[in-house]
């Protein structure tokens, strides 16, 4: 099956965003925590979050064109702190619950539980198998299409150890952290294999 | 076990390098392939790939600060035109040997094909199980680590027939494609379940 741009562009809305949010591939999925400066706490699901570097360590959040009740990006700003939260195979459906259109907190309103800790000003998710508290670094708009992509500083990782390699790769199928494709699907990792630093010459090895 | 920020900074580099591109969690695996002016190919293996909007059907890739021998970076810029594509089990070792410094065009270095057709102007790989042709729309420089986003527009997209669903949502685990963790990991992905809209007041269906 082949689609080219003009196929794109004349597709039905819904076909479009299913075809288009799951080629890109596997994708993590987190719970972004945080509050407003009322403390009225907010909880959504995001899958649009990339890695943008580990001196300073750093992530990338991106969100859709601002709206009302874009209530994550209007805390963020606000507070200049938020969380990022794994979520496991047994929390699925309350994450995935998140997205729908609350009047509450949606901790509450989909029956996960605020972890307070540590004096970080942002709710973690309580039983989420890794939590990252995060400091707004920077906000880059996007004109091409309205979004925006939210540069976070990492100040607190927690993990459980048994997902931590002597040599600090963290193992997601030991975590229990599930990958996320489109808008709407959720997948199991199965760690296949890790390979060695690749150089010319000779096949990297696995271990 | 747990991080702050102090012991982050303070870490050996590979380790912080291994955690920090952990946690992220589960990440698309794609080869980018390129051509400079003169028509030599190039193929890299690249992870920080993000969804960034369906219309216009945009994908953002996340380039290192420019140094030389970035080859991917200055044909995108040279050619404005990039393939990617998604990498099953059985091409594991070869993308991941892509990696390595190589002198001439990884494509013949680690033993995968070049796949020309349509007209599009940069090589797709052969054998992959979902392949994208984009053209350059936006880069953006991100002064706080020297990394910058290349934003393609969509214009080619082939795929599998038994991994599309009646509505345009593709499933990896029939696709083949793996996910990514860290740097070197790489996983197989099972696919749990699809849930409906979410909406308050009623938990969402499995489907």
């Amino acid at each position: 099956m082949q689609f080219d741009k003009t196929q794109l562009a004349a597709m039905e809305r819904f076909y479009r965003g299913n075809l288009v949010n799951s080629i890109t591939g596997l994708k993590p999925v987190h719970l972004l925590g945080s509050q407003n400066t009322s403390g009225i706490t907010n909880l959504a699901i995001f899958s649009q979050v990339i890695h943008i570097g580990a001196d300073p360590a750093l992530i990338g959040v991106l969100f859709r064109p601002a709206m009302l009740g874009m209530n994550s990006l209007e805390n963020i700003l606000a507070t200049k702190h938020f969380t990022l939260n794994h979520v496991n195979e047994s929390m699925l459906l309350q994450a995935h619950w998140t997205s729908a259109k609350w009047q509450e907190s949606e901790f509450k309103a989909v029956g996960l539980g605020e972890d307070w800790k540590d004096g970080f000003p942002a709710p973690f998710v309580a039983g989420a198998p890794l939590q990252i508290g995060l400091s707004l670094a920077e906000k880059h708009d996007f004109s091409i299409n309205g979004t925006c992509l939210v540069i976070g500083k990492i100040e607190k990782i927690y993990l459980p150890d048994l997902a931590l390699s002597p040599d600090g790769f963290v193992n997601m199928e030991k975590c229990g952290s599930m990958a996320c494709g489109g808008l709407d699907s959720y997948y199991r990792p199965e760690l296949v294999s890790r390979y060695a630093y690749a150089k010319p010459g000779s096949q990297p090895e696995k271990f």
